[in-house]
């Protein structure tokens, strides 16, 4: 095996992800060969050491570990899904955004070829890439993300999540609805406030204190999920849904938008319909956890 | 103007919520005078020293603050909307949830009874109040708020929001719709991991994280907000998107609810057509700022 520090490594996609990827591995002294479509995005990199490789097959068979982070899964599939076993000793981390199922498919793809398969997601924004701020998850068989944990560190803090293939995708999702949640609570929070001519910057730190505050209560109400049991220790349903009445009503009268209250309210008001408000929030589990007839 | 430790206060409205705020006054040393259409509900507060008014009007007369947590407005409504002048002297502070619309209207029945009025919104549950762990919002005029600053303290954390009467239940509300969305975001990826076989416990750390990484951005989003200019130094729009049609895909191949997600995706979807697609997130302020046509 190659020291780590001089570890071979390919770089195939150089979108701005993927030239931070590239760029990483080459300040850490990694030989890094790369490949894209559009050969002319290599040029700096080119500059800064690495190889082009002249086709994909080429780039993928010149390292023992690989990183695939293109556009979507149809590049993948065009990347990957011909050839048959010239890839045998060869690793490939795929790190292009997609779902679980995208996932597990890509690594048939590789398996095919003779490829061991990794499936990661990128928790960062380029310019934080070589930077521990950069979480990047890994699943699929541990014992190949640990002969290439040393590699991918200099990425930053690499997470390994589990030997399925599809749990990279999944917590990348759930992440990404936290990310997204939060700042539409801090939107809707500040239309509401700004009808009052508070700017959004007096705003900000109450919601920020707020969501750190309640992101705060999770690893305890994740126990209430587990166990599969709600008691109404803190607050009851019914009596939240009457906040909620209020939040939908509050919204409509300064007149903003209250799609994003009325949803918050509905799958409660569901969840009531179902028996459950005298039980507390995280019982709404099994409304998040069951798909809904306009599924 | 009385000693703070000993100024003599009312509370009325005895549910659970009330009680403990007459409870803490009781046991700051301050002359408790209690009133509640049950009157029963008294009893444990009479047995710590609590003084049982036999009418509203007299528990309003009996103290020059009187602090009002009832079910509703329209409680507050009928304890506040009768008589002309007679509580000259009088502050009234409403704890009472319920909307800004409701807060400016119940100053108005207060001050034609010659009441000074602040509104507030408790942002704790029971057990907290008289620690610093309860949050109480004040809005109103602030040398009423001052007045009374020292009583109050021994409830919670105060905080005073400005002279508009309408803000503790605006910020109220904005709590509100904060707390529920990060606890919609965290059962949303909860459900998703537990179909790859991750329990609630494993996952939670990762969403309590994300979501506190999250908070810290908005003080820095919310001057793009103010300026509104929304450049996209970390992410354009319409690549979010991208991400958030995979969340939608992901939540409906496993299987789960993916109404939280469409929306997150519909909202956005809507700022692109408006022609933001190459703005950041913050831009979609303008669709959380406007009531929509199904509104």
């Amino acid at each position: 095996m190659n020291d780590k520090s001089t570890a071979p490594v390919t770089v195939i996609g150089l979108g701005l992800m993927g030239q931070a990827l590239a760029g990483a591995f080459l300040k850490a002294g990694h030989p890094t060969t790369v490949w894209n479509r559009t050969a002319a995005k290599a040029d700096r990199l080119v500059a800064e050491g690495a190889r082009l490789a002249p086709t994909a097959r080429e780039a993928l068979r010149a390292s023992p570990l690989t990183i695939i982070c293109v556009t979507d899964y149809e590049v993948v599939r065009e990347l990957l899904s011909e050839g048959d076993g010239e890839l045998t000793g060869t690793t490939v981390i795929n790190l292009t955004s997609g779902t679980s199922a995208q996932a597990r498919q890509a690594a048939q793809w590789a398996g095919r070829r003779g490829a061991r398969y990794l499936d990661g997601a990128i928790m960062a924004v380029p310019p934080a890439i070589g930077t521990s701020e950069a979480v990047i998850l890994h699943s699929g068989p541990r014992a190949d993300f640990e002969a290439h944990e040393g590699t991918l560190g200099v990425l930053g803090t690499l997470a390994y999540l589990g030997e399925d293939l599809g749990l990279a995708s999944l917590y990348d999702a759930a992440g990404l609805v936290m990310m997204w949640s939060v700042l539409n609570a801090w939107l809707q929070g500040t239309a509401m406030v700004r009808t009052a001519g508070v700017d959004a910057a007096t705003f900000a730190p109450f919601a920020q204190q707020l969501a750190t505050e309640v992101a705060g209560w999770l690893p305890g109400y994740a126990g209430q999920v587990d166990k599969g049991s709600f008691p109404a220790e803190v607050s009851a349903l019914e009596t939240d849904v009457r906040a909620m009445a209020h939040l939908v009503e509050e919204s409509e009268a300064v007149g903003v938008n209250a799609e994003w209250p009325r949803l918050i309210k509905a799958i409660a008001d569901r969840a009531i319909a179902a028996g459950h408000g005298k039980e507390q929030y995280p019982v709404l589990i099994e409304e998040f956890g069951t798909s809904q007839a306009g599924d």
